[in-house]
């Protein structure tokens, strides 16, 4: 039989978390740690495909440097990690959280049973770290002669550098994120209040998505009935743009002025970020300046980076531009930053002055991102997310950026 | 002219904020502290009103016993955090982070200038904790004579009791969580895939909603286009709803079997929790078996709720009937929580066996929530937001809870 490939993404093959564990045991061999305790959902689901509401119930994974894993989780989460997570050797249940016996002791008996009570195991906090008010005991009232090593980025830091089939995630996720831009401002005019056009916009996109990723899609990052591929402007019209953190409200958007869009798609572990300046009605010709300006310093640095510069030197690059034109004054941030898991969007290492010491290596997706920021007037931003190849990069977002297509009436 | 008074929500009044500032206050004083610094977005904004996009960039608030008050933030966020951020003497900015120079030695600025370098002051971390792979110095790096308490709920412990404003927000929440189940329910049939009801309900709901509360409701938790009046039911359908933490997925719904629900809204700060167990066609003997379970247990656990007895107490009355109907098999988790301003949904305290010795208090917020677990069958839980009154409770959620009006086709 021949062989048939398709670039249709439907689950996280076994190989990438092979992959991904194996980098993390090299990393445990060259630390000479034992093992390592992973807290972080995010992490885990990086290593295993886990997808359990943590909460207030302690959940942690433990990895030996010689290949063995466990896992800790509650009554509640019992059969949900044995339904969906990958190759872990044995689930440890404790009854519930405070519940009538402990949980972090089960922590402990976890590290007994794989022969580490007197070990050298890595973790990113002395305990499970709170998210709902939780108040747990530290590891080593249990295992006094642990040696914990406490590094809140052993785990964090694997993820920098981008597989192919993680790049791959990012570009689907791009396309769903145009599609839901388009979507969005095919019904964006003057008049509309922003959360209810963001709420169609998303609903449709997702559920078209959902279709054309058909039935075998792996779904399960979409919890909580928050749609996934979604598209806003954040409240950034007109004047308000000028505060690029800014925020949702109810009025309704105005007949004139720039509008800064961000749209994005979540599929499997990843996100992608896009973001354009549009404009309600025709522009003036200030408003065209600061347009070309975010169009052309973009172009700019897609042009700088490349693998053996730092992160700092992109952004010092960004920094000259403005410089150059006189525009400090509506300078309010760093170049961009990496984009990956994180569902807050942003990762480490950013595109930013202060970090001379990250070299940039193919693998890296990064968010390209100068913004011009105007009081009085509005903002400028375009995004693109971009992952670094062995000779340049790759673009992996798309969307117009000239004038007469991102025009809103 | 005679007083009129309106239930209309518009925003947090500024007498709800100086209310939280004195009870602070007094903590401060009674811990015999000189400042509290404040980072968790939540509470910053519960003690200011500030709804800033955190990120790597390190905020915080600094509170002092006797009432000086100073704000830490990036140049980004400057204008925004000026434009809305409530009752702050001082805000200090610096440039970036990383940047050029540090951020956390602003921070240090700030003890200096009110006088604390070798003051004690409380703060939930020894520095901003990272939220986006950040790295950030401890602030006692640059004030080698402070002495740091690191108590990671001495904010978050001042919201258990919420005020009568507050608990007018849950009842809002409240009643849109209801339009957004019925809408859901409205539109869901075997056959129809989760994700795009979801969308569906969550956009007509929160559009709704938005139109109804008026132009001076205060939307700045609607961030991100995330629709705010949500309705879903996680995958819980049919035999997978014995996995009360189940995900989503894509999967048609089938024509029969429970399936469980949870829907809310955000009001300003605010959250609230509604569950229901439905039916996909007529359900079978053994169904109504645990319905009514379900809604019985939750009627006395209602019952049983009163200020003086303990967060334990109530977890065990839930237990016994497990234990008295011979259901441990189908227990999986404690009897319910606090509910407030997080939005993950769970905060501290739990209606848990285990919690000995915090008592009930007229004021905290709870749901109430005893699930019963069928593996083969699926799940059946109710849940309804309580608050505590002097003599009992009052139920702040509403929707139906019988069989009729539960049937789904």
């Amino acid at each position: 039989m021949a062989e048939i490939k398709t670039w249709n993404i439907t689950k996280t093959p076994t190989s990438e978390y092979v992959a991904r564990r194996k980098r993390l045991y090299d990393k445990l061999a060259a630390a000479k740690a034992d093992a390592v305790i992973v807290y972080s959902d995010k992490e885990m689901r990086y290593l295993s495909g886990s997808m359990c509401m943590q909460l207030e119930r302690p959940m942690a994974l433990v990895f030996t440097v010689d290949g063995r894993s466990a896992m800790l989780g509650p009554r509640l989460e019992k059969e949900h990690m044995e339904d969906h997570v990958q190759m872990v050797d044995k689930f440890y249940i404790y009854d519930e959280y405070p519940g009538l016996i402990g949980c972090i002791d089960t922590l402990a008996e976890i590290i007994k049973d794989l022969g580490l009570s007197h070990g050298t195991v890595i973790a990113s906090h002395p305990t499970y770290p709170p998210i709902c008010g939780g108040r747990y005991p530290d590891l080593v009232n249990f295992l006094p002669d642990l040696k914990l090593v406490i590094d809140p980025y052993f785990v964090y830091d694997l993820k920098i550098i981008k597989s192919e089939f993680d790049i791959h995630c990012i570009r689907e996720c791009s396309r769903w994120g145009s599609m839901a831009l388009n979507e969005l401002t095919s019904i964006t005019h003057p008049g509309v209040v922003e959360p209810e056009i963001t709420g169609i916009a998303a609903g449709k996109t997702t559920a078209a998505m959902l279709k054309c990723l058909g039935m075998e899609f792996d779904a399960k990052t979409l919890n909580n009935g928050i749609a996934r591929a979604s598209a806003g402007y954040r409240g950034q019209f007109a004047e308000r743009g000028a505060m690029p953190h800014c925020v949702t409200t109810t009025e309704p958007f105005p007949d004139h002025g720039p509008l800064v869009s961000g749209a994005g798609a979540n599929i499997l572990e990843y996100n992608s970020e896009l973001e354009r300046t549009h404009f309600l009605g025709e522009p003036t010709k200030e408003m065209v300046k600061y347009f070309n300006h975010a169009v052309e310093c973009q172009e700019l640095i897609f042009n700088t980076i490349r693998p053996g510069i730092t992160c700092a030197d992109v952004d010092k690059v960004t920094r000259s531009y403005y410089e150059e034109n006189g525009l400090m004054n509506c300078w309010r941030h760093h170049t961009g930053h990496s984009v990956g898991m994180d569902n807050v969007g942003h990762e480490y290492p950013y595109l930013d002055a202060g970090l001379t010491d990250v070299v940039i290596e193919p693998g890296m997706v990064f968010s390209v991102e100068p913004g011009f920021y105007v009081e009085g007037l509005g903002g400028f931003r375009f995004s693109d997310t971009i992952a670094v190849t062995e000779t340049g990069i790759e673009i992996l977002t798309y969307y117009p950026r000239d004038i007469d297509h991102l025009l809103v009436y």
